[in-house]
């Protein structure tokens, strides 16, 4: 983060006013979020504190969003969800998020917590949530079970905006962002994350030890209070085949949420020893309802975000989305303690954390001269940068056809991904920044930063960073 | 850069010893540089000023390498070269390097500039440097000229290392960079650099304005004081069909050195308004002779260095190359004021640079247990980070078969880099952290930042960081 608030203070656009007023609305809102309970979807009304000259003190609301099993959507997005609430404009809304790999090891992370009991209940009779994943509810495809496991992100939502339409633009500024505190009375004061390193990771036809291959889980110790700014290794497992309530053999982590029995496996303790993870908390999963398609894995990012697995998509940044069904739509899961720019083994450390966000919506006839002038991706704001996210297939439901749904798995490279960030970026700079062609692709050369998000998600992801000092040179 | 000093106190390891000699040693180098005129290669003797208990204080000499036709080889490295000088291990070098992009605006960069002038001579009869490239110095292939541009970097060096033998690493550690003022009395005050949106760069084949394809010159300015962090566009020109005085026309950027005659190019100022380049001086080029062939082009970056084109190889960082040759054979060249990661469109500001560098020989039988035991690969130490360079084909000459040095540029993708950089951070961890595969896949997911140091030089680059505050807390 720079130390020269002026930076943004010469920024002056429309969505520049609205970054004042995030950061004014920031600290309204972390004082609201501590008055309400989380066990149901809330509401409660809220005054802005200290209006400045020229802008009407207003009511506004902040809305309550928990995680359970009346709440969650698992492993897919849909636009024929109904919203649990219809915010506007301005609106707070904090939301619950569950990590998917909280059963990797009940005790630490479900056990004695309400919410994550209920989205995690399943006995020989039923689930708390049956449906996981985009694919049929009867898994005749795999046989792993309802929605089969294709999407895997437990995700709160959606929540609508007044007045949305597709065209618009979403912005969600992210206020604040807690790790979920362990519930089990046994580890009271600590959280817990898991990371798998798991069969669709980029490592797992690479391995050099034996066994051949594996999948291994390992459990990371997090500070809920935010006082300490790392985590630490607690334990590693290797995965053996889990027999779930319903009698289906996992041998693989081919479905979520699959209780994994501590009897079956060898926890190893010890590791890691010394070594501090420092933490990036944020959402994976963090995106609208797409228009292409009624069920959608929630696996691969695309155009209105979803995974996009940016860990710099935490506390203090804004995401901008497309618009792409009336309402928005948005939901978030997958969060994160951290992860590092690739997510190599195919997850970070998956930990439940409760986000606040406020919820801007700009409509499409006030965009022209800004920055979300015919945005079509989803881009992120930071108080120093702008990171634009580019794809191996940045629309994969139009572009990949009737199968485009399997199609992405088969198809991505970082090298696509990469021509993507390129064209994005430079038709940032030529529309937002005024500048020619020849001007934008000298700067794409000499001061953006290609980085490479994820390559785990089925559509494979490559970032775009540009420092916003560039052009506060006025 | 970490403001944690301890940070690196607690790294006890023979490394750390030296690093600690490192920061010392940047400033008594730095006093003797100011007292080195250039012009021939000299050398002077220092006395380390501030001994420790435990070291003898004792005399160190530091040379200094001109830039002149004498002194640089042209698009190539070679074991064969006669070395300029030999240094012991511990001795400082000052290295002059030039742009080979000098002559895209010789008035602002060549002129009145008696190193420059003497490299880039040209006229009917001869060239002051005839051989730029590794291929044949009768131009049979191509006809563009000797050594047909096979390689196009300017190369300062080489340096030799009394007693390095193959098995042994080099460190090197960058004390000093500036940019070298511009000569012309014009422009006094000031320094200049290129930026050229070449054929070979990614955008090349994918441009969205007429005239395509075209290839651009933006020429910008550096502040060579050092007083003034960014570099700004001063003017940029559409590439023409340049004839050079032996009578070739180059219609596209085929050969180094080709002098732009401004009479055929339209210069278009007022580019760039307000836009600020963050400068980030480095050398694009840094690296050792290889074994493998007598002749080896400049442009593709392996296992000894060289074309990394990684911004991060700055004042402060210190590189570790194993040495394949006697004498390890160090040459400088490709110096940048500033890159982004990918170099998107072929060049980064290409600017000369003088630096200054301590040179440490670790032999083989010292190495174990320490962060350079088996290394076989460009690494890069800063204050904060370790950084792995991985590449598409990380020893290419011996990969590729006979015909490696053109293979390479038709095979590269990021992918192949990625998996690469993937493969290197886990030998890494494994080996100098005492990880077991599984600890070191989960950090390379959760703590390893991989990202796209290039796309443009042949065997394309990815290169991974890893923060050392993660080993910090014993």
């Amino acid at each position: 983060m720079s130390s020269d608030p002026e930076v943004g203070e010469r920024e002056a656009s429309d969505v520049h006013e609205g970054r004042r007023e995030f950061l004014k609305g920031a600290l309204t809102a972390g004082g609201v979020a501590a008055t309400l309970g989380a066990g149901a979807v809330g509401v409660s009304s809220v005054t802005t504190a200290d209006a400045q000259p020229g802008m009407v003190p207003g009511a506004r609301n902040h809305y309550y969003v928990p995680a359970t099993d009346k709440t969650v959507h698992w492993g897919y997005f849909s636009k024929l969800l109904k919203p649990l609430v219809e915010v506007s404009s301005g609106d707070f809304v904090t939301i619950e998020v569950l990590t998917h790999h909280a059963n990797d090891d009940a005790e630490r992370m479900v056990k004695g917590d309400p919410g994550a009991e209920s989205v995690f209940y399943w006995d020989k009779q039923r689930k708390g949530v049956d449906r996981r994943g985009a694919g049929p509810m009867q898994p005749t495809l795999f046989g792993r079970g309802a929605g089969e496991g294709l999407g895997v992100h437990i995700c709160s939502g959606p929540v609508a905006v007044r007045g949305a339409q597709p065209g618009d633009i979403l912005e969600v500024r992210i206020i604040d962002l807690k790790p979920r505190p362990c519930a089990n009375p046994r580890y009271k004061g600590k959280s817990f994350g898991s990371n798998a390193a798991a069969w669709w990771g980029f490592h797992y036809k690479d391995l050099i030890t034996d066994p051949k291959p594996r999948e291994v889980i390992t459990i990371y110790e997090v500070d809920p209070s935010g006082e300490r700014n790392w985590a630490q290794g607690v334990y590693n497992f290797r995965w053996t085949p889990q027999t779930d309530p319903f009698g289906v053999v996992h041998k693989i982590i081919d479905y979520p949420g699959v209780p994994v029995d501590h009897k079956t496996i060898q926890e190893k303790h010890g590791i890691l020893k010394n070594v501090r993870v420092p933490i990036r908390p944020h959402f994976g999963v963090l995106g609208l309802a797409p228009a292409e398609a009624d069920m959608v894995d929630s696996i691969p990012p695309h155009y209105v975000g979803g995974n996009i697995d940016d860990w710099r998509i935490g506390k203090g940044a804004t995401m901008y989305y497309p618009v792409a069904v009336p309402g928005a739509l948005l939901s978030a899961g997958d969060s994160h303690a951290s992860q590092g720019d690739s997510e190599l083994c195919g997850t970070a450390i998956e930990c439940s954390l409760t986000g606040t966000f406020q919820l801007v919506l700009r409509k499409k006839d006030t965009l022209a001269g800004t920055a979300l002038a015919g945005l079509d991706y989803p881009l992120l704001e930071t108080q120093d940068e702008w990171v634009l996210h580019g794809f191996s297939y940045p629309k994969y439901l139009t572009e990949l056809g009737a199968e485009a749904q399997s199609k992405i798995y088969e198809k991505s490279s970082v090298d696509l991904a990469m021509k993507d960030a390129f064209r994005k970026m430079r038709h940032f700079l030529m529309t937002t920044k005024g500048l020619s062609e020849d001007e934008a692709i000298s700067l794409c050369s000499i001061a953006v930063d290609f980085g490479i998000t994820q390559v785990v998600d089925g559509n494979w992801g490559v970032h775009a960073i540009i420092k916003k000092s560039l052009f506060a040179g006025a």
